[in-house]
């Protein structure tokens, strides 16, 4: 029983154990997908007038899978490395809040509401279980680091943001008071100039709303420019921010690497355990080598440092970049 | 009377002390948000009709609020720590002067104006409203950051849509001399044309002009291509601008933190005291975590060196990346 | 023959040997390039038909080129400096495995497949000649660059496509449920949406379907805002990419420079290797000489250092940025 | 008649010297705005023909100053700093083939040539006049900035643009497959679908062609969502080449601060020098501080390096982040 759950948590969590742990994820990810298809595909009607119990089928046996799929996390949680989740009660608790929890309960939950309530529009219902797709960021490192430089940045992104809104409120004021009384039905309001600026100021240019004038195309010209400044902010900050991230965690690697190196030579075991943190860490191999390569470079000295004339060792003990001088005792 | 003052100062200006505080602050920016709201919506003339009124008292409200939030202001503001604000007569003209105090006068000066002369038209009067958006510029970390940025940039960004002004010039020249005879209405002359390539430059493409001709057609094709290079220019700018921002604001957080480990230990009132740097400087935790392990990875050296004379042990005490030599106690 | 197989090496491979292999290289890049514009000339109808034995005949003949060129590439690989590639037998074959003989090889294995059995349809063969671009790619630096850091950040890369593509379904699942019923044809089920929500999110806007109500024009909107977050992911990628890479490649350009200063100063002979170096690496001048700059700044403390116990003068010899001690001649 | 000359180089290539230097800068920026202005304006036929002989007489105004302009830069410009500009007849030849003299050469060539054989084009003629603009470029420093970044990064850059004809090739060859024989007059051959695919791909999206079976909208789909991440390059390549530049130039401006403190001390000369020195490498002042304040964190070190035991010297003397130690002579 005990290594049942073991077994189990290696395999949904840390998604190690061999064929079948793998062949258990895999097809997890293709149900996600599948289901994903099924609400696209079933959107169109005829064909969901066709295949209906197909669908419907479908629809329980996947809510069955992903239900078991949220116990049986929920029952293997306690096996994990934090401490935070390993008591039976609490840390099972703990584990339900958590985000990923979250998730999965989002998937199966809108089934069991209809059932019980049914009065849900049917399509709503339905289409809630596209955030099934969220399941699948458990299985992507890459996923992750963009999440976590999206999280990172959110403040700067709502700011900007913010301040895109801000220039789309002003165009749209702008062009209301330039042409409000010449195309009163598409700018005859702010409420109705908002459209052609948010359309405008985000360079999607549908063209169902165009100034006309000489000043509304002038007002109209200075803004889509400037915007287009504005509308770079996102990309600096995500930039600036994916920058960073890399940064701190081939730093962080670079406190894992000179720990291990601690004693000078790295062996076997101890490359294993930097591979396993460089992939945790989520920095690609390029980025390890180069790491790898300087601190080798830094640790190298250290058997060089014996002065040849009174041959005393001249022991460098330094994080990288620094470097101080100490005699042999005497 | 001075208590006041100064608890007024500290809730309006440091938005510290108590929830009264946070009411306070909280409540005007709602104001705020409340007032842009009202500009919108009363712009549908409908709505205005129906409930004139209400939107007459409602701006008078908000500009008594925020004529006395003017006045307060300006009268709390020798409490600051800036010596050039603490005179009672020049500091606070000093202060009147200042960016915040013209954004708050902004706010109100068109609503006098209007009393006095009313000759204005009155749609525009009630837009310039909008302009209180920028009292929120007051209560964000992450959108001064911005700010700063593309103040810093504004030399750069100016210089980039100069050069996108260029390209749009020469590129409206150009479908002027290759379509001109062709639609003469659109490209009839270079001013007309400027429509068409301010919109394709800039990528917006309303589609309400288009070339025709082959020619026409081969032109504003390599015209669009290019143009994503030079259109991508303020990403570029602002890209790096942030990054630098970034790493200045790291740079001076470093230097705070070594400062307050120049005793080598760090107490609760000295990560306190750091604590509202970091917040001050406007760097997130993380970037913060990291400074602080590299710097506590450097002194952590300060056991290990001798003087190479009389090998006697020293302490080390440096700024980040540097290194001098001090005795230790006898 | 050996020596002929030398020369055509140094001439194909290296782009070495004097004018007649310049105008060899030449000679392809531009049999490139005619074949491409024949490419498209030819799938203009009328064209075609007027000079169809023309094309024909200029096809056989590209096709005859191509092939010798591949079969020469496959003989001369072995004179490669890569030991894989030197074993007459396994490394021909290795060769013709890596990814620039594959691209020689679809160049031309179409136009046998035909022959073969001509049934594919003529149109798709044609157009897959477009393929031989390809072979451009073994010419440019530059290029070779961009292709790296595209490969570098492809999972991050894929990771941002699939946000994005999360955000066009989920969009488009909105404007059905929102619009659905009044735009039927449009947005009647999500497939038909998705075509619009792409549009939309990438900021096309083709502008062919647009919504309508109110609510659908407030949900879009949003999307339009927050879709220019989420499109700025692939710029941040690969801006961070691109510095990476350069960085690595500007770091290995300063171990080979400090390798080849090893002696404390460098002869001809060693700047002509690093300026091999540098272009093989493939960093700007204006880089190298930074590096090179500080380098030299490191290395001029040589002169200056003595042992501590003995007083005698060292040779500090070091990476970059660290530091080691061996004793002057004596 | 040489102190005239002296002032003219001054005023004219260093922008020194006074009042009158400034205003005769001033004066021909105004006069080049004026040009532009003049050419946009009276390509509008109706305005040309009402003030016709105003425009002939200011054409012949402007092209008098700017060719005294010229005359008096080529005169003057022995007076330059660069050992190459100062020999009166070779210098001069290497000035006048220098950039900004072909700039200001093409500025007024176009006139002349019309005068000997008139046959040009007038409408050309006029239009050429607006590469006067170039004449600014001399008078801005971030606008310089920008174009250096754009000149180091016009190698990857153009590999951009071919990577982004590749994939507008391709999608106009996917869609002439797909969707020709369906719209044959707009798809009905590569070069007619090329139009489309290239308005697509640069996301402008003009909405005159578009695809309307399934599978081109799908095809297009994945075209309009990878051709994100393809246009997001030149962003990239600009951000990082943005980034080095700007850490070139603090660098550089980092070694001429070390130099002039070689003597430990700052006077008010070396100060003014600094100055000079940063507007002409052009960095930001936040910048230039940052990198001073470390120089002096680095330097302040010095005093503070005597062994307190035996009193000796432990003179540093190091590139900024490194250090070595030397013992006082006994």
């Amino acid at each position: 029983m005990l290594r049942a759950r073991q077994w189990l948590y290696l395999a949904l969590e840390v998604q190690k154990g061999g064929a079948w742990a793998t062949f258990l994820n895999h097809f997890l990810m293709v149900l996600v997908v599948a289901n994903v298809v099924a609400v696209v595909v079933e959107s169109e009607h005829a064909i969901y007038e066709a295949y209906a119990p197909f669908f419907e089928w479908f629809e329980v046996c996947s809510v069955a899978i992903f239900t078991l799929e949220y116990v049986l996390r929920a029952w293997i949680c306690v096996e994990s490395e934090h401490i935070a989740f390993q008591h039976p009660m609490r840390g099972r608790i703990r584990y339900l809040l958590s985000p990923m929890a979250l998730v999965d309960l989002v998937a199966v939950l809108p089934f069991y509401l209809s059932l019980f309530f049914g009065l849900v529009d049917l399509r709503v219902l339905r289409s809630l279980r596209l955030l099934r797709l969220l399941k699948l960021t458990r299985y992507s490192h890459s996923l992750a680091l963009l999440l976590a430089v999206l999280r990172q940045e959110a403040d700067n992104l709502i700011s900007a943001l913010f301040i895109l809104c801000m220039l789309v409120l002003l165009s749209a004021t702008g062009i209301y008071l330039v042409e409000g009384h010449i195309q009163p039905d598409k700018f005859g309001s702010i409420p109705r100039a908002l459209w052609w600026s948010a359309v405008t100021v985000a360079t999607v240019g549908y063209g169902d709303v165009v100034p006309v004038t000489l000043v509304g195309k002038v007002f109209s010209g200075t803004i889509i420019i400037t915007g287009i400044a504005i509308a770079a902010l996102p990309a600096a900050i995500l930039a600036s921010g994916m920058i960073n991230e890399l940064k701190r965690r081939r730093e962080s690697f670079r406190f894992e690497l000179v720990r291990a190196m601690e004693n000078g030579k790295l062996d076997f075991g101890g490359l294993r355990y930097l591979e396993k943190m460089r992939v945790k860490i989520g920095i690609s191999r390029a980025d390890a080598r180069l790491v790898f390569e300087e601190v080798k470079q830094e640790t190298r000295l250290q058997t060089y440092t014996n002065c040849p004339h009174c041959a005393q060792p001249l022991v460098i003990k330094h994080p990288p970049g620094h470097i101080h001088v100490r005699p042999a005792k005497r």
